[in-house]
C-alpha cells in the first residue's frame, strides 16, 4: 500500500474573505467571478479599499487536500509559504486536517510574503478572486520530492501554478515520479482565463500525462474552444476519466465510452468559493477508496454543497455523515 | 459636537476560532467557558494541538467599537497591536468599519507579536478563550492621546485591560481627560475571573468614576459577591447606569431607581463570543443617538443576537434593519 491515496501541489494562499456589493467590484476594477493575479502594491490597495474580513487558509489545491484529509484518506500538499504568520496559518490548518504539510519554508528574508487571495463575495455567493501569490509563485523542481511522489497512488495538479517560470519543470518531474512509480496523475483548469494563458501547456499535458481531468464548463470550453457537450466529448477522446461539473446543474463523469451526469445537492449558497476544489477532493478519495466513478461524483456534488453553504472553502460539516446521508457510504 | 460617540480602550487581539469537542477541551487543558490568559510557548503549544481554524478580528472592546461603527456611529479604538501581519489584519478590519485607529504600533523588532486569542468553539455555541496578550499588554499612558479623549461622548473602558502593569495608568489618564472635557465613563467587567484578579481596583472605580456599568451575571455576583439580585441592587446604589446581561434570559438595566428587564431575542446559538461585547456597542450607540434606557437595553440584545448567530464577534448584517425590524428605531 502507497503511503498516500494523494498527493497535492498547487498554490498555497490564505483566503481574505470579505462581503462587496456589484457597485464595490465596479469601483474597486474587480472583475466578477474569476480568478485575476494582482501584485503586492495593487494587493495593499485592494485591502486598503475593502470592508473587514476574514482569514481562512485556502489555495485551490490545498482545499482538495483538505477535503480528502477531512474524510480520512491518506494524503499529502506540496506548496510554497514564507516562514511568517500567514505561513504559520496555511501550515497548521493542513496538519490539524491530518494532512502531511513539509514543503520547506522560504526564508523570513524572502523579499515576497505568504500568497494570499482577496476575494469578494457578492450577494449572490458568487466570488470575485484577487491573487496575490507571493512566495508560492516560486515553487521549483527543488521542492519536488521524488520519494514522497513515489508513495503516492495520485497526484493531483492545480492548474493555477502553470502561472510560475519554474512550476512547469516541477509539474514535469512530480509526474516523472509519479508515473515511475506507478502512480496516476489529475488535473483540474482550474479557471477559464488560466486556460487561455497556458491552452498549449495544459493540452499537451492533458494528451501525454494526465489520466484524469476536473474541469468546469467554463474551463471545458475555454480549453477546446467548443460548446461543452462537445468539450466533454473532446476531453474523454483524450484522458482517461473525465469528471466536469457544471455548478447547480452538477457534474459529469466520463470513462470508457461512458457518460454519466449527476445531480447537484441544493443549498442555499452563501460562499461558492471552494466547490470544485472540493468536489475533486470528494471524487479523488473516493476512487482511492474503490467506490465506482459515478459515486465518485455523486460524492464530489456533496461536498461541494457542503463548502458553498458556509464562508471558506475548507470543510466544516462531517462529510462522510453527509455520504451516508445520501446513501453512498 | 464631540467627534467621537464613543472611544473603546482595551486588548487589541485577533480570535482564532475553532471548533472543539468536549472531550478535546479536558484533553488540552482548557476550562470551558471563561478566559484564561496563556503564555507564548502555551499559544504554540494549544495551536499545535487544535484542528483547523479561522482567524478574524476580536478584542473585546473592539468588538464593541465595530458594533458602533457599523451602527453609523463616530466612534475610534485604541490598544495596541504590532507591525506584523495580524497586527496589520486588526487595523484593517477596525477602519474598514468606519472606526478611527490610530494607535502608535509595535516596532517590528519588538519580542511579543500581535495579541490573539485563541477561542476554542464546544457543539453547545460556548466558547472557552485562551489569550496571548503579546503587544497589547504594554498599553501605556503614553498611548493615551488627551486631545483624542476629550473628543469623546462616552469612553468604554475594557475590564480585562485591568491585566496589565501600566494599564491602570492608561484608564487613569483616559478617565482624567474625558471628564475633564465632560465626556463620560463606561466600564465593562469583562470576565468573571477578571473581577477576582482585581476587585478592588475595579470597585475603587467604580465607586469613583464610572457613569456606566457592563457586565454579565457571573461577573456581577464576583463583584459583589452575593447573589444576582442583590448584585444588581449593590451596583446601582454606586453608578448611574447599570446594563446587566443574562444570556438567553436578556438583560437588566437599571437607572434613577429604575429596573428594567428586556427579553433576550431567541436565535440559534452558533457561537457565543462577542455577544457581550455588542450588547455594549449597540447599547452605548442608542444612548449617544438619544434614545431610551430600555430601548438602548433592546437594542444590545438584538445585536448580541446577530453575534452569537454566526462564528466571530463582529457584526455580519445590518443592525439597523434588525432594530427597525423590532420596532426600535
Amino acid at each position: 500500500m502507497k503511503t498516500f491515496q494523494v498527493v497535492g501541489i498547487g498554490n498555497a494562499m490564505v483566503d481574505v474573505i470579505s462581503h462587496a456589493s456589484e457597485e464595490a467590484l465596479a469601483r474597486l476594477g474587480v472583475q466578477k467571478g474569476i480568478m485575476q493575479l494582482i501584485d503586492m502594491p495593487r494587493a495593499v490597495q485592494l485591502y486598503g479599499s475593502i470592508g473587514p474580513a476574514e482569514e481562512v487558509s485556502g489555495g485551490s489545491a490545498a482545499n482538495t487536500i483538505a477535503g480528502v484529509a477531512r474524510l480520512g484518506g491518506r494524503t499529502a500538499y506540496v506548496g510554497k509559504v514564507k516562514d511568517d504568520q500567514l505561513g504559520a496559518i496555511f501550515a497548521h490548518d493542513l496538519r490539524a486536517q491530518g494532512a502531511v504539510y513539509e514543503t520547506p519554508l522560504a526564508p523570513r528574508t524572502a523579499e515576497q510574503e505568504t500568497g494570499r487571495c482577496i476575494i469578494l463575495v457578492t450577494p449572490d455567493g458568487e466570488r470575485s478572486m484577487n491573487t496575490y501569490l507571493g512566495v508560492t509563485e516560486f515553487l521549483t523542481p527543488a521542492d519536488i520530492d521524488d520519494a514522497q511522489i513515489a508513495q503516492a497512488e495520485w497526484i493531483y495538479l492545480e492548474g493555477y501554478r502553470f502561472d510560475g517560470p519554474e512550476s512547469h519543470e516541477a509539474f514535469a518531474k512530480a509526474i516523472a515520479a509519479a508515473k515511475a512509480a506507478g502512480g496516476r496523475v489529475s488535473l483540474t483548469l482550474s479557471d477559464p482565463f488560466c486556460v487561455e494563458r497556458h491552452r498549449d501547456a495544459f493540452r499537451k499535458m492533458i494528451r501525454e500525462d494526465v489520466d484524469l481531468l476536473f474541469a468546469n464548463r467554463a474551463e471545458l470550453m475555454s480549453m477546446y474552444q467548443c460548446d461543452f457537450p462537445d468539450a466533454m466529448r473532446a476531453a474523454a477522446a483524450e484522458v482517461s476519466i473525465v469528471a466536469a461539473t457544471e455548478s447547480e446543474k452538477g457534474a459529469h463523469v466520463l470513462w470508457d465510452g461512458q457518460h454519466r451526469h449527476v445531480p447537484a445537492v441544493p443549498t442555499r449558497i452563501v460562499d461558492a468559493t471552494g466547490a470544485g476544489d472540493l468536489f475533486a477532493g470528494a471524487f479523488l478519495w473516493g476512487m482511492a477508496e474503490g467506490y465506482g466513478l459515478e459515486t465518485c461524483g455523486r460524492m464530489g456534488c456533496v461536498a461541494a454543497s457542503e463548502i458553498i453553504s458556509h464562508i471558506g472553502a475548507r470543510p466544516q460539516d462531517d462529510l462522510r455523515a453527509r455520504f451516508r446521508a445520501q446513501g453512498l457510504l
